[in-house]
């Protein structure tokens, strides 16, 4: 009788766990790959289904579709609720266990609310479908309030944006949403003026792109404020509300609030029982093993903390999720089919990109730098061709084709009930919520 | 000081509503449009977004966006309450209230489930975009719980789809769902085979398609039972229940329902305390006003009981809908500006289709009659040229060309959850739900 072959588990099927599927296709291995979600998303591209230029099935892949080819991989759409190192099964909501003999965690990363996590109703972070969907119903929500209204105290307020935190998503997001009211809706209304809207992001830090050099962050300020959005640096959020903020001491009201800053990673450090760094994530040896689990679990992506050649933690950042998991991939292939040692991985800088607006992107090589208009073809063609799926690439090259033409957005749909944001956290598949994992606000395992 | 011009009031962005308020726009009549929505929805392709080929943006556009050319057109997304018919006002959930000269209802109508509006949550109809999500995510997750399952009874329960009413929507969806199975879905599992799920067609009459001649309606019972649907003619729906239907005194267990019989008018008759027919059509006089409210309240497409030239109510279609919305338009323009007669209207009969699969169609033009090949491209050309807008034209029609070429389905998103079919009828305005209409399942005006 032949020994049954090894089964690899990898929860999450984001950048890092997908490439790590990819990497063990066609192999004797068996695989199951399981996520919450019955598609990957390409979260990077999230906040324009937020505001409203590409639909949300323009950025998501079903994942059964992407792993269809490789007959020993299986997918199951499912919530992890725990996993049991010692008898090797990983516990599911719906009271299946699957059982492995390798599991890699691949789980992603959340927004953190440094300690309010009340907030996040108020102000959702840009990491799932239904946050993108509930922040374009309420964006565009606001906009026909504020038409509907006669106190321009209150216009005023529901034609207010505040994004939070002042990196590449919080760039994006202030840059997209000025866009979007100064050109998109601009002509639209009657009574009021959405190029009058104000758009204010928020930074607690002495500038906006951290991770960029101080030039570059100078530049996507700049272009900002050309833009028309108000930065305030240096300013902390202090208290978030259903009807606005409060930021330096002052209320200020606002129709539609999105949270970009902090990081928290997600619950699979609780799973394992391992200690984790402040953010929630797993320290991870070279190979990427897990310590004290060594041969047996391992992490990637936002889930892992990984050291980099500087002794620094590796940025979150899909690039490196996805190399990670190749490098797993290959690494568990040659490991369980030829018995070789597990390699260190060493991540490859392909260089770090935000885009401002129309014409305007920044790009750091390290040596190199770029802005400005070549930047942004360049971040578009990066963009267009990251994304999985011959179809997809074409559309939404099209779409950006035709926006850049007309300044019009394609998906300027209001279709979430505004107050659904808590309900529509309960799972798809009609489960119990995560309950082992308390108070931990439910989201989508995304590398 | 001049006289303030005269104020038509439209209720419904639907075909109808729009025609009518095109042909009022760039006068000197002031127009305002009232929707539920913020979009304008392309109904007869819905079926595609529920059966996950298309995105719900692709066959929606703002109404703003429609109208926004017209500087005399004001739009206003509110839920109409009650029309006061004495001081002449409409009634909003918010409390507002909005003055007309001329009122005109183009409401639309929803599906009547024959005194069991309880059924409505497990299987809903094809109207609305939540409508479509839910029964695209109902239906996916059905496919994933099959995969998860190892109990083959439940597994064939699941994997059976319902579809209730042998009118055009039925057998669309119908073949819709069995291509799915049949293409899409084929390859992507490894303990379950979709290509043996199981597509049945309910139909209380003794035939499909019976607006159409005999031989097209035999014409599409052949091509669904090619496709593997299990069509049942002169079979009457008696329960629906979360898990299946009971058909002819047997209990079927199944995952998916879809509902696409019966019509109900929207509500509002009531608003304007006339009588309505069976099914809560107003009577009309040939000039679309409202019998005893002559010169002031109108009302057209599926709100309207309109008599055509053989006697015979006009049917519930898009066309006989824009074709009133063209000619009440040009009609109220001409009235109001120049005192002109109301002249009566004319349905002209374009043609008749509906589409039973890939390379399946067949066309009613009264002395012609088409099916098959040519039938379904002339049906693609007519619905690409009918899709408002040409940026959305184009993506239509490329994602149909890539689906024929290769049987994908570019939109296979799970993201509503299963059991929010209730909670997804709130208002996205976060207002109170419509109490004047009692029990009335709320509904987008779509004419």
């Amino acid at each position: 009788m032949p020994e049954s072959p090894p089964h690899v588990v990898i929860v999450g099927a984001g950048f890092g766990g997908l490439a790590c599927a990819g990497g063990l296709g066609h192999t004797p291995v068996r695989v199951t790959v399981i996520d919450r979600q019955n598609h990957h998303l390409f979260v990077p591209l999230l906040y324009q289904v937020a505001t409203a230029a590409l639909s949300p099935a323009d950025i998501a892949q079903p994942i059964r579709r992407m792993l269809g080819r490789y007959p020993n991989i299986e997918v199951r759409m499912a919530d992890v609720v725990g996993v049991d190192t010692a008898a090797r099964r990983v516990g599911l909501a719906d009271g299946g266990a699957v059982p492995f003999d390798r599991l890699v965690l691949a789980t992603g990363s959340s927004y953190g609310y440094f300690g309010h996590d009340e907030w996040a109703e108020h102000a959702p972070g840009v990491k799932t479908v239904e946050d993108a969907r509930f922040i374009r119903a309420r964006l565009l929500t606001a906009f026909e309030q504020a038409e509907a209204c006669d106190d321009p105290e209150r216009q005023k307020a529901l034609m207010t944006t505040v994004v939070v935190g002042g990196g590449p998503t919080g760039v994006e997001m202030a840059g997209a949403v000025a866009e979007l009211t100064r050109h998109a809706l601009a002509r639209d209304f009657r009574r009021i003026d959405p190029r009058a809207a104000t758009v204010l992001l928020v930074e607690a830090g002495p500038r906006l792109l951290t991770t960029f050099p101080e030039e570059l962050s100078d530049y996507a300020y700049a272009k900002l404020r050309d833009l028309g959005v108000e930065v305030r640096l240096n300013q902390a959020v202090e208290d978030v509300r259903e009807d606005g903020v409060r930021i330096a001491g002052r209320f200020i009201p606002a129709g539609t609030m999105v949270w970009g800053a902090g990081v928290k990673a997600s619950p699979a450090g609780r799973w394992i029982g391992v200690e984790t760094d402040r953010v929630g994530r797993i320290p991870v040896n070279p190979d990427l093993s897990v310590k004290g689990m060594e041969g047996v679990v391992y992490a990637l992506g936002d889930t892992a903390l990984t050291m980099g050649g500087d002794g620094r933690p590796l940025p979150g950042l899909a690039q490196v999720a996805k190399q990670q998991g190749q490098h797993l991939g290959r690494a568990l292939r040659a490991n369980l089919s030829e018995g070789a040692p597990m390699p260190p991985f060493h991540f490859k800088d392909r260089g770090n990109t935000a885009i401002i607006g129309r014409s305007a992107a920044v790009f750091d090589f390290g040596r190199y730098r770029l802005r400005g208009w070549f930047a942004w073809i360049l971040w578009a063609i990066v963009h267009v061709y990251l994304l999985a799926g011959f179809e997809k690439r074409l559309l939404v090259a099209m779409q950006w084709l035709w926006r850049y033409a007309t300044y019009q957005r394609g998906a300027r749909l209001i279709t979430n009930p505004t107050h659904g944001h808590v309900e529509r956290a309960a799972s798809p598949l009609g489960e119990a919520p995560q309950g082992a994992q308390g108070s931990e606000p439910r989201r989508r395992a995304a590398g």
